[in-house]
């Protein structure tokens, strides 16, 4: 079998490390090359706490060593900015980049697919690589055609800032493009504090607890006729993005296009 | 063994069907009379959908009837006009009213006690007969003073009308008699939608779900370093009253003073 | 628009009697008829609780009533005796019979097949008319492509005899048409006592919880790398079952052959 | 105020670690040694991933070292042989031991209590430092005194080797102080497929879960008529037990008695 080759970017992050200890495992896969800069000059696999691998870490990403690596992908989970620079410098070797951010405009994704299309590669952009998360959203729009009621509970760790999380707000939009926006619960109902129904997108109400100790869970309530169905997607830590940032390297090193969303990946 | 006797206002009613048909399954409880202005001259057991009792169905509760029937309780789960007007009949025959209302003010609980020590007979009063919801509260209390961060999420058929439900809203002063009020989630957060973070009180968050199908739930998580501690209540039924409902008449036939709360009833 | 009129065998049962309550709520449907051996010549409403509905409850189902009534179709919740000649009688009479039981065996299965291919009318048959059971098992098929590690708590009264209970049997047959068998948890795992792990199936584990109080509940819980994903189903009442049994009704009234199973009329 | 001076054993242990970087964190803890036979020589702040502290990591725990470090209590979570010999050491230091393990027998646990009684040091032995576990367990005893139907689930990774585990064993022992032995579920159910209702102690049911990307998970389920009640505890990581074992130094320290269980130092 003719492993994948894999060159990871950013490899001292916190995920770039998990991605790397997570290739180390996997026989059809094979760590080619990696960037970063830090730990420059240093086995790669003293950085993320593995025996030697024989790859030193170099600084930043640069097209001749994508190209002298012979890698098929480049795993960049780095920030929006590098990740945008990296793509490109990944298409033009005939390297497929599989992105991992949410914080590329539509402009900076045109920019990507224009590229792709000239140089006939292939590029892959997720949003989210938990694919029990991305089932729990498949399943919870395939619910409300037929259960139209529903209620979200996300659960984060309390440092969280944001609320409702993204995951819940995708969540809701999935449902919505299957339900018509209604108005839920009692049309007389009110709140005797303010905020007790939680957040309001058409009729679905999401409720964002915030915790010590929680790391990142939501639960899709659907209620009808004497019955509850719920969808629940706990993620217990970094490793839960694993299987579908794989599964992405697998799917895509012979891609030809620019393909958005892990979902496209799921049968 | 001597049997308690109870008499059952209200018997017509849903709850009072209910806590008739729980009676006449108990070996040491002995139903001895039913009032209500419904069915009136009906055989009590025909009302509940059970076999003949033997016992007619009065018009209102009247001393003459609750006096010869030697009860030694009145369960009393009408409204609150009808409850103060009979348990002020019970105490003066000499009959300990068991009251499951909400309703009263504390003028009207005032007039009860006044009664009660005239008389020198016992009433109990309670606002919630649900063992299971009781003990929820109890253990809410008793972790808050481990686990200070805590949220609450309470679950309901969408055709309640208030939110939060008035066990939730019981549930956090609980809390708040341990813990003192505190901001809970980071200082910095912020709502991309008003209401994601619930009703706050004092810190804790209080998150209400309407959907049709429920019944009545309700779940208080505690968040502490790498941990949850969750204590939920799920009432199914009516039936959830009824444990609460005989531990009351027991405890009750020999009251001699007014108790307020189930709480005064279990360990 | 054309109403579908509906005919209800065994209308004095438990079932009979929740299907009819929600058939005279439902604008598009006509109840035409009702048969039972019980409450004969009373008027169903009266039986069901409702107000009078002006047709009486006939003996036996007999092909003359049926005819007569003019109905699209027969709904079937009596036993598996009644069921067979109901559903022939139904056929026999150009009357499309819903039929809910889990009783018939393949010889009987296989009559009624012949029959309506005889007589060119529809039949429908369902072991559960559950719709929430039914995602639960097609979301459970589904995930079990990306997460082969499954356990199955199924939670019920305690009256209930057997165990599994014959949806979680379903549930892990489904997710065996995706999974193959395979050892789940530690080769070398070990029970301190007996039953711990649950009954296994192909490596799949169910866990059969039964409490008072409990009504009929599932938790299909997938294990993956870092996360969980859940899926549960809670039924709290007979009238789980009524989305699924008005659904069959619409979809049954114009069939031509035998179809089995719910799913077939999700999409 | 005076700080509480902690000596930790086996510093670089895993638990170790985690004592040491929560000690490093309190305001009213100083840590004032530390062993273990790795790392020796090394700055303790280096091997637990936190700036300098200016403490090195000695060799195995010698007396002299203990007595020159002043120490109030020494916090130890190595292994049963290495427990009870730093243990002794830390008793004749006039240093409260602090153990951590499942491991000792009842006659080591008499040597201790002995030399205890001898030298007139405390000690401190706890099986479990998980504060929201031993509130379970409380809250599980107390609620058995009015639902004594009860089943446990335990949800564990699938890398545990024992089912049931020791926290759902004491659990069920628990609850057996106050409810009687009694057959739950219906006298004639029975099992389709062998295990499916679980481990049974005494008629209460303890159900093993064992999937990856699990942590260690348990709930005690209580069903009583029209209801349930639960209580769970999640332990998602290592610092679930840091609560506990910051409670343990600031209540030992001035220990003059062996003192078992955590539970004693929770109101």
């Amino acid at each position: 079998m003719k492993k994948i080759r894999v060159y990871v970017a950013g490899a001292s992050g916190k995920m770039g490390q998990e991605v790397i200890r997570t290739i180390l495992k996997e026989d059809d896969l094979l760590l080619v090359g990696a960037s970063d800069t830090r730990h420059q000059g240093m086995d790669v696999g003293f950085v993320v706490g593995a025996p030697r691998v024989g790859i030193d870490i170099t600084g930043p990403l640069e097209i001749g060593n994508l190209r002298s690596s012979r890698a098929d992908v480049l795993v960049d989970f780095t920030n929006p900015q590098s990740v945008l620079k990296n793509s490109k410098t990944a298409i033009m070797a005939g390297v497929v980049p599989i992105i991992g951010t949410t914080g590329l405009d539509e402009a900076e994704i045109g920019e990507i697919r224009t590229l792709v299309e000239k140089e006939k590669t292939g590029a892959f952009l997720a949003p989210n690589f938990s694919i029990g998360a991305i089932l729990m959203m498949r399943f919870a729009r395939e619910s409300a055609k037929y259960f139209p009621n529903v209620d979200i509970i996300e659960m984060h760790h309390d440092q969280k800032l944001d609320a409702p999380s993204g995951t819940a707000l995708k969540t809701a939009e999935g449902i919505l493009e299957v339900r018509e926006p209604m108005i839920q619960g009692h049309p007389n109902e009110y709140e005797k504090i303010q905020g007790a129904r939680g957040a309001d997108i058409a009729g679905i109400h999401i409720h964002s607890v915030r915790l010590p100790g929680l790391i990142a869970h939501q639960e899709v309530i659907f209620g009808g006729l004497g019955q509850a169905l719920t969808i629940r997607h706990d993620a217990f830590s970094r490793e839960t993005y694993m299987p579908g940032v794989m599964l992405s390297i697998r799917k895509s090193s012979e891609l030809t296009e620019l393909v958005i969303g892990l979902d496209n990946f799921l049968d």
